[in-house]
């Protein structure tokens, strides 16, 4: 038997299909049950085609989405073009034409999922996007299927590696963010407008999925709280380490009393965390349950040929389920209401760094409007800043973002002291 | 619905099988799609039955396993009492009698799995064992359904939690073997007898049971080098240290031009890879692959909760598979004939210990027996072990086992020294 797919797209990703289909064949068509045969393949323009076609890519390329979705020999699209539209408008229509459906768009999915998943469902036709989140760490099956007999309570992950990989070389070799971006760019890893990355709404939309698959809710990519990694000074990065942290980019899901905590933030992690170890692009996704305890699944965040292998995959689930007669599987099950934390039962503890004038007296000053808020210090280091300032880093122990909120506002309308960067900091 | 099982054994892996059961009742209701209740338990004597009763367990304890066997409304046996027999002989009447299998029994899988699996097939139920390698980590149904498009080139794991346990402490702490030995034992983590433990033969069996699943290959245990960590001394530890690694017990499985290769031994691992920081108990698989390139699964590898929910979870697949009509689907599809690599094609580097007179010539006499062997050095570090004798530590450049073989031989009909241990290195 032949399956045939449709690729929307024909960039960097949908080229590394071809070159899976190729390289492992054999054990495709075992484990597949089928032969995967890439059918048309839509581009922008006949000049796209063209050039393509002279490259050697020997494939029957279409300009208009129709010549797919009119193609009653495809059962698979795969759409590989990113952005909203118009893939989310293909894909809606791909649906309704009775195809199944694999895609690696991360946006589209944290924007417009529950929309497309019940158009999947309604068509009785199968909707799967491994790829969306670390591209080929397959954190997505592995929640749905393996996870499954587990209740998780907190998910972290270092989830973009462009912010990574500049995180990296601010701590490991003490570039400054400015530094650290313009090599993220020379080698590729960053857009000319590097905001998604930076800022930590891919990261976001990378939540926004997991959600879904951890905790079976369905939030809004708006109720994800995030923080870019552009604020951080090479003296945070250094104080960090001095204290016995390194910086990253963690997305975080955490349980609580009242509903989810979902964010994406600087944050401090202990040296012997696992996280600290992922350095440059990699990406690693964190789990604490109460069956298993901890577990870490690791891997490269993106990339052709990992994010190919993630999209293959789910081309070849659907395949078998179109073999074996059982299409329409939905890929995550898991599904109760969204409920959203409570700020006063949300807690962390906290890094704030803060200048005072170097003079006696400012330590205790500073420490008493932490008392007054109930607030006590885990660590505390006061260094030189200038001639006349100084520097003073707390690490608080475990308090709630209300407490939070209420001494930076009482630390920042004191005169003596301006405020600093504040991060979330992992580990108890 | 309700899909009821029994339960062979009720030790401390069992008893954690209603933990989750309770602690997680309505996702996994929903996700099985039933409800899973324990129909029967077997046990050893109807002592243990009243012991286990008087303890508040209210189950229906049974003393001969035919009481479960000729039960019609058990569908699943869930078998947790280790070693070979009984064991064997109750899951295949368990599957003659067409009731669907789940265990987490690695000697039984790896010595007798063929057999087994295809007594499955016969009687079209399912075979089911997750928790068979690296407990809490979900790294079979990985392998099976997410890595299904992937070609896997390499499979590294610290599979052993004893035997990490003690590493880490010896590396960490620089305690002896037999120190680390004692605290492990009085921890719990080793048994009186630690051989299976401490020479690699646990690991060693869950490299056989990897095989089926990266490389297709149902190699004989037998086939599977493997050495211990008590050869390990503590100057091993800390030149290793000094040269940048730390030394952890490694299952390997590799491609080579004519096969497989597939071992167990001390294992020198760069600080800078992600598997040296899998510490303590911990379990770790890192995967090398030409789709995804490096991916890395971490967890606990045995206790209680951790192998209690990878039992659960191969549980509610069937559990899913009775409900939607599907059972006897393979928990591993991937099959391909056995090749054994020829030892011509298996090339590490190596770690070479050797200790020497300290006179002058003796590094270069030494040099000369490699040169004889066209092995080229990486590192060398020569060091004083007492007043008259040196220690002369050398890793190589890539080598193969036959160039090994050759070298260590000269080594030690050398006069002039004495060899101690011969470790591979990871890394380039």
């Amino acid at each position: 038997m032949t399956v045939k797919i449709g690729l929307l797209g024909f960039g960097t990703v949908a080229s590394g299909v071809p070159y899976l289909l190729q390289e492992n064949q054999k054990k495709i068509f075992d484990l597949a049950e089928a032969e995967i045969a890439i059918g048309k393949v839509l581009v922008k323009s006949s000049e796209e085609a063209q050039h393509l076609v002279a490259q050697g890519h020997d494939y029957d390329f279409v300009t208009d989405v129709e010549a797919i979705l009119s193609d009653e020999s495809i059962a698979i699209v795969v759409e590989l073009m990113g952005r909203i539209e118009p893939a989310k408008t293909y894909i809606a229509k791909a649906l309704q034409a009775g195809k199944h459906v694999v895609s690696a768009n991360k946006d589209l999915i944290a924007l417009h999922g529950t929309e497309l998943l019940a158009l999947a469902s309604e068509n009785q036709v199968s909707f799967a996007y491994e790829a969306a989140v670390a591209g080929g760490i397959p954190i997505l099956r592995t929640l749905s299927q393996s996870l499954i007999s587990d209740k998780i309570t907190r998910v972290l992950g270092v989830l973009n590696g462009t912010s990574n990989y500049m995180l990296t070389k601010m701590v490991e070799s003490g570039w400054t963010y400015q530094e650290a971006l313009e090599s993220a760019q020379a080698l590729g890893y960053a857009e000319s407008d590097p905001t998604n990355d930076v800022e930590g709404i891919d990261a976001a939309y990378k939540v926004a999925i997991l959600s879904r698959f951890a905790f079976g809710m369905a939030i809004d990519f708006e109720a994800i709280h995030h923080q870019g990694i552009d604020v951080i000074t090479a003296n945070d990065v250094a104080t960090a380490k001095e204290m016995g942290y390194v910086i990253k980019l963690v997305g975080d899901l955490q349980e609580t009393a009242s509903g989810l905590w979902a964010e994406v933030a600087p944050t401090l992690i202990p040296t012997n965390h696992p996280l600290a170890t992922v350095n440059d692009v990699m990406n690693a996704v964190y789990v604490e349950s109460i069956g298993i305890g901890q577990s870490m699944y690791y891997g490269p965040g993106a990339g052709q040929k990992p994010t190919a292998t993630s999209v293959v995959a789910d081309i070849m689930q659907i395949s078998r389920d179109i073999v074996q007669d059982k299409v329409g599987q939905p890929f995550n099950r898991f599904d109760q209401p969204s409920r959203l934390a409570d700020l006063e039962h949300v807690s962390h503890r906290y890094y704030l760094s803060v200048q005072a004038r170097d003079t006696t007296g400012q330590l205790s000053h500073l420490a008493q409007l932490f008392e007054k808020h109930a607030i006590s210090f885990d660590q505390v280091l006061q260094e030189k800043a200038s001639q006349e300032d100084a520097f003073i880093t707390v690490i608080t122990h475990e308090i709630t973002r209300q407490q939070l909120q209420e001494v930076t506002k009482d630390i920042e309308a004191s005169v003596d002291f301006e405020l600093g960067n504040v991060f979330k900091v992992l580990g108890d």
